[in-house]
């Protein structure tokens, strides 16, 4: 496909943070967006959150980065325009926009309202939009993007805390829902308790589920316990605690992105039990056949949901008052928060306040516009 | 538990073929088996499928065999004797005994109907039974079990070619249903083209899929096609014919036993696929987990199934006029058989005519008593 400049073919000036190279390195990087297309949402960026898939691009980690990268799949803002055939917002409507901004709208994923399956999925940066140009994520002064993946934030929701849930969010969220972990009572365990996890914990006891979280760090069992409200803890390296609870559990939401052991986890699931993978670990993990076929057990993935997903996730959310963990930082800070993030070092999710910060410099752009 | 000598408590002299070392030889073996309780039902054996499992045990290839090991549970003949509670079955009625002859009945399992994932439950050969002696398989004269684990044999489903349904067929068949395989119109594939392949694919078909056999061997597509039926080839280690094929399956029974790429098969599936293995290879497979991640893909196991879900299977096997493709073999041909087991060498079952060969054997032994 071809590959054009944004500037060649886009009105708009906008502003962001974008690496150049593999370093990683982010640095204050001009570029345009399209003008407000008829179903287009054009909404001021407030807060985007740091996902830990925006470091692997930036490094080129998992080889498909093209540069300039502007990451950023979870945005949350306020609507300054809407095309002419928008219904779902208007100008002021608190909105947001997770990991797509496009797809085919007609293979049976879309159909199905999995557009995160669709072949043609077009991802909020680093991918090729419609019109050609390279998609720019939410490190950003501003978004435009299709109605279809403008997520409503209800009113409760606050958009720092609510923003990482458009991508940490609706990763777990989904998989409890299609795996069949969501109804009340279910034993589920989280297995590693950082950005993914922590959300993890509360949407599962919010669905009603005894929550146990399974962590290498026994540091955590006191956050986990009593800060989240898990109902116990293990740790991954005890084979005693892990034999107590063996056969116990419904499911698993398994958000280690390390190669890991399955084994010890899979003693842990019930005949029927599921361990479902939503890190995604570099080399293969390793399957013994046995582990699964006795008890009829399920390794799976998962990989964030569709945009009617979302939307529902995030009223539940509200609903239930789940919001990120997060440390607020601002864009000159981006380089050290990667540095800590790669190290594990926040608790739990890393939001760059846009607003002051990088759109200080957006008002200063369109004024020379 | 306790292990006892059939002989010190059981009262009906039997005779089989069994392995006394993990040599694996079998020979003939002189046992007993205990008289017909309320809730038994005894029958004269006249046919025994000899299952791989078969070849693993009476070499201790999975290292919990138990000398003298007698194996089979394809085990099909008729009723001569029922307990004063028993309803299902009257003398002469045809039956069949397959994997199972005991579980703890009251656990959540068992209560599902699921007593093939009861932790308490008692493998047809090589478990300890109740009464603290060792189960004996069908590659005997006659066996005795509860009426609970005796499967009916339909009227016109034949007893030799029938037999090897109580292991291999509901072996393929439970994961079909579980998994939501059965439904008309989904696109399968079968991996592996032996014991358990062969009766997949008539499965598949007869559940109104479209079929596909992955096969190692280029030589097996004519037998796949025209005598089995099924609605293309792939040969497992042809990159172009699988990128072809990509996204298309729904779902894959996997059959082999022996250790294999998950990767090309997963890359098989369409969003939501599954990949049920029922071939269990001793060396953990290779999972990576972007192969499951992306497209929200499922790698999980099948064991066997619950007697309810195994009298569903032959009647439905019946009435489809599915049966096991045979090669009927004699006691004394027995040793050579598992050889010739052990390189593949069967289109696609042995089974043992009992009545011809170990029976006449129990006449004697029984004229002795």
């Amino acid at each position: 496909m071809a590959k054009k400049s944004p500037d060649e073919v886009h009105p708009v000036k906008a502003f962001g943070w974008a690496a150049s190279d593999p370093s990683g390195h982010l640095s204050p990087f001009s570029f345009s967006r399209r003008a407000t297309g008829e179903e287009d949402v054009r909404f001021k960026v407030l807060y985007c959150g740091i996902c830990h898939s925006d470091l692997h691009c930036i490094k080129n980690e998992w080889g498909f980065s093209t540069y300039p990268l502007l990451p950023g799949h979870e945005i949350a803002g306020e609507v300054t325009e809407v095309g002419s055939k928008v219904t779902k917002v208007k100008p002021g409507d608190k909105v947001g926009v997770g990991c797509l901004v496009g797809a085919c709208h007609s293979c049976d994923n879309c159909t199905a309202d999995l557009e995160n399956h669709c072949p043609q999925v077009i991802q909020t940066y680093n991918s090729i939009d419609v019109d050609g140009t390279m998609t720019y994520g939410g490190y950003s002064d501003h978004m435009v993007a299709r109605e279809r993946y403008i997520v409503r934030f209800p009113e409760n929701m606050p958009l720092d805390a609510g923003a990482p849930l458009l991508c940490a969010g609706i990763t777990v969220y989904s998989p409890m829902k299609y795996y069949g972990l969501s109804e009340p009572g279910m034993h589920i365990a989280v297995v590693g308790l950082g950005g993914l996890g922590h959300v993890a914990v509360k949407f599962a006891k919010a669905f009603g589920a005894r929550v146990t979280v399974v962590s290498t760090s026994p540091k955590k069992e006191e956050e986990a316990l009593k800060r989240l409200g898990a109902d116990s803890f293990l740790v991954s390296t005890n084979m005693d605690q892990l034999k107590k609870e063996q056969f116990t559990l419904d499911g698993i939401i398994d958000t280690v992105s390390a190669v890991h052991p399955l084994l010890p986890l899979l003693g842990l699931l019930k005949a029927n039990g599921k361990l479902i993978l939503v890190g995604a670990p570099e080399k293969p993990l390793e399957l013994p056949a046995f582990s699964v076929i006795m008890g009829r057990k399920t390794v799976a993935g998962s990989n964030i949901g569709g945009m009617k997903e979302t939307q529902e996730m995030i009223d539940f959310a509200a609903k239930h008052n789940i919001t990120a963990d997060i440390e607020i930082i601002k864009a000159d800070y981006l380089n050290t928060a990667m540095e800590r993030l790669a190290k594990g070092d926040v608790r739990y999710r890393f939001v760059i306040d846009i607003a002051n910060s990088v759109a200080d410099i957006y008002r200063e752009t369109t004024q020379r516009k």
